[in-house]
């Protein structure tokens, strides 16, 4: 496996977390994105600082407003970055952004359980029609008939806590809502994948491991045994390495093919 | 395998289809359920005319208004079950209603996804809330320290569209909101059957099999392969031997555990 070498990238939720590990390590490629586009909801916000501070040093790097929860916001994010990317198309969507809420199956609420569903599995969904043209014109920019992260791909931040088979951690997070989201989020991907595929694009659905970020519980007294180097490092790795025999497969930061 | 014994049922979306089959086939059992609950969101209205001509013959058969997409309505169901049962429990909710809409992948939309999540996968979470104390007394009057139907079980009627493994007749028809929403509903049978096996209750999600019913697609010139009846026969002799090694499983009507 060799150093991923991508055009451009999209990193939604790039603001902090994986999303922003995502970004740093992509700047620091041997052969760093042309484009690169990190979004998040509020980019002049007090929560989008050290976003602010790469693009002030990196100017392949641009800042985005985008609510993956909001058709209108996503369709507004696609304008702009086909106008940044004049006439050629969008090589790797990374659908990063997502949320949690920790919670008891007994306190579960449609408010919630709708909530999470729209940011975690409808913004894909939402993401992949709106970016759909400017991938497809990358695919066709690009030579071979193969499928690569390269050429055209769609991937899905997911979470081993979304395989049904192994309820991965439920000791310590019930968490149903997040994984009724990351189950149809890897439904979501399968069936990207099938729809996508003679359009000449790859769709993964990956989990980061349990990394060490707001979201993976971090506290002063817990820490989750993976960092966002090493979760981002081996990504990105295993990202450079897919082929079409990939295609709609749930892989963790390794590698590893994980059940649904 | 016997015949299905259980004293008291709920059935959603009872007034066709399915739901209609499983009331007729609950009632025409050798030892029918003392109490049998058949909901729709309208029991006066055309659509449910068979519900009501069965009613004023069956007088085990309760027809109670219910719109599984509102806690409120379900609050209000669970609390008149609770009055006709008097002290006793629920033993065997069967979450049948659910919903579809013919699309495409490029045409689904946030109210689409939104809608068919909040039927399909939050209706039932919100039913196995709220009817939670009911099954529990079932399953605490019940001898006996094993699972079966018989005590207390949650019944999720899934299907094999929801399977991300095989992505079911994907030719037919994409679908990507209700597979999305049937995936979720099966990792949610998954979190209830391990929260809820310390109260008692068993919880499965079934394939009815491809069925000549409105949601299955029949018409004149088409019929999927399998009849409302031989679906239900089948459903129910598999509910009949369901015990504690089966919680948490995907089963179809002939009693086959299908991939997630």
């Amino acid at each position: 496996m060799g150093e991923l070498c991508v055009r451009s990238v999209l990193v939604t939720g790039a603001n902090r977390g994986l999303g922003l590990g995502l970004v740093q390590h992509l700047l620091g490629l041997p052969k760093p994105p042309q484009w690169l586009f990190a979004t998040c909801r509020d980019p002049k916000g007090q929560r989008a600082q050290e976003l602010q501070n790469l693009a002030s040093k990196h100017h392949n790097l641009v800042i985005l407003p985008l609510e993956v929860a909001n058709p209108t916001s996503i369709k507004a994010a696609a304008a702009k970055v086909g106008e940044h990317l004049g006439g050629s198309g969008l090589n790797l969507l990374i659908n990063n952004a997502g949320i949690v809420k920790i919670t008891l199956l007994e306190n579960e609420t449609l408010e919630d359980m709708t909530e999470i569903y729209t940011t975690n599995t409808v913004g894909p969904l939402l993401m992949g029609q709106a970016f759909l043209p400017l991938l497809k014109k990358a695919a066709q920019g690009s030579p071979g008939s193969g499928l690569s992260c390269s050429k055209a791909a769609i991937v899905n931040m997911s979470s081993y806590a979304g395989s049904i088979e192994d309820v991965y951690v439920w000791e310590f997070g019930q968490v149903v809502s997040y994984r009724c989201s990351k189950a149809a989020l890897n439904m979501l991907t399968k069936c990207q994948s099938l729809a996508y595929r003679e359009h000449g694009i790859l769709c993964v659905t990956l989990h980061p491991g349990w990394v060490q970020t707001e979201m993976g519980g971090s506290s002063e007294s817990f820490k989750p045994p993976l960092t966002v180097d090493a979760s981002v490092q081996g990504m990105l790795k295993v990202l450079s390495s897919l082929s079409e025999k990939e295609t709609g497969t749930f892989l963790d930061w390794e590698g590893k093919i994980l059940p649904w």
